[in-house]
């Protein structure tokens, strides 16, 4: 008998994004853009009592995970492992729900489809106010563009044609739940703004140039990520600032350039998988 | 100046299916399921006067290419490269008419959307004739569904989650357009009947019983195709028969099992992408 089942789940930066509010969580979500990074996040899940969730070996508490259990009615054991950081606008919390949900439903045999896994995790992650499109856009992969809000059945996605490295540097965390759970007409204009811009041309430079829009118009740049911002685009470089988090991301070799010391990866093209035994 | 851009496409088996027609080309195409395979076409697009296409190093003349080039409104070469065996059952044609789609878009920077193109390759398959269901399926990846037919503006689609090798043989080809041009009305019932039962519950195994069921009910079975398949089963394996070609195609190693001696790969979970430089 199959003992465990894992899945990879890539990390995903949102550049500009508005919220998009209604009764039904499946429907609630954002519209926006951004990047499927090839740094994500590999979910294990074993027949436990249960739910017991760990995060790089450590106990953690994670509603969106446990939501996730809870709606496919298994009882088991999380083990997440990512060397992204948390908090810091790379959809982790997303990446563990639905990593979860793939994986559960391998394990306990439930028959679901992609699109109802997708449901279940981004459903959960909104219930839990931890993020509203980070999961339909790492289910997809790539550079996802997402023109309608919400889970499969609701939401419609489209994609800028890219691959290429991405780099990245940290400086904190953005509390997510804290923005989207606030009053959030001030994100309205900007976001809906950005998107039409991506919209009009879908190429990467466009979704770079969109985002450090939306972050100066939202009012949201803190002042290590305008430097670095600056740095990047002084040296001849696209970066912007990743929602929400205090991170700067580059488009290939521009924060190396100049002249930090990022972590590196690249545009994630598969989304969310199963992984073979 | 960037002299070729390159992209990769993965060959695409369908298990079943139905058609469905409309006076919209991009609108026109089949429901069905099948698999994405990481056996698939390289193609790359450079500046010539063309359209100069070549297929495995050999001229050939491919019409969906061709409509691809004329709607972007360039003039290239495109080199495609392949171990798939061509006109049984792989999705060639779609293959390299999204590839070029994906490469042409890059090199002479068109700025469209992945759903732009991929709704481009669609529309010319279905004119040339050559195909109804791969190019959309080869843009997701995985174990596609498609709900509802055609390019991503009208269609729906979901996928079964699935990971792990695929194994075929191929006797022979036969004509996708005579098969799909002709009368179409035998398959509708049993093209039906394959897609709800998949749908009720979306796994590999229900696949294979599902496209089992179509190709044994729509009559399309070969004595060399139908051989096969009862050994696959006999040894305790999955197989069933690609739409459309003289091909048998098994999960893990269900024809090895049954002493053959089979191409190998497995589901690819990204879908057509760009590669890079």
């Amino acid at each position: 008998m199959q003992e465990t089942a894992r899945a990879f789940v890539p990390g995903h930066i949102t550049g500009f994004f508005t919220v998009e509010r209604d009764e039904d969580p499946t429907k609630t979500g954002s519209t926006g853009a951004g990047i499927s990074l090839t740094n994500g996040v590999s979910v294990e899940v074993s027949y436990a009592e249960g739910p017991k969730i760990t995060l790089n070996g450590e106990d953690v508490s994670m509603e969106a995970v446990e939501r996730v259990l809870g709606t496919l009615a298994v009882s088991a054991a999380v083990e997440a492992e990512t060397s992204l950081p948390v908090g810091a606008g790379f959809g982790v919390s997303g990446a563990v729900a639905l990593g979860t949900a793939l994986a559960a439903n391998e394990l306990f045999g439930r028959s679901l489809s992609e699109n109802e896994l997708v449901t279940i995790a981004h459903g959960a992650e909104v219930q839990a106010g931890t993020g509203l499109g980070d999961v339909v856009s790492q289910a997809r992969g790539g550079m996802p563009i997402r023109l309608e809000a919400g889970s499969p059945h609701s939401g419609v996605m489209d994609g800028i044609p890219a691959r290429g490295r991405i780099e990245y540097v940290t400086f904190g965390e953005l509390s997510t739940s804290e923005i989207i759970g606030g009053n959030t007409e001030r994100l309205e204009q900007p976001g809906e703004e950005a998107l039409s811009e991506v919209v009009r041309s879908p190429t990467p430079d466009q979704f770079m140039y969109a985002s450090r829009y939306f972050a100066r118009e939202a009012g949201l740049l803190t002042e290590d990520v305008m430097r670095t911002i600056q740095d990047v685009s002084e040296a001849g470089g696209e970066a912007a600032m990743a929602m929400l988090g205090q991170t700067v991301f580059a488009l290939g070799t521009g924060l190396s350039d100049a002249g930090y010391d990022p972590a590196v990866c690249a545009i994630d093209p598969a989304g969310a998988r199963l992984e073979s035994e």
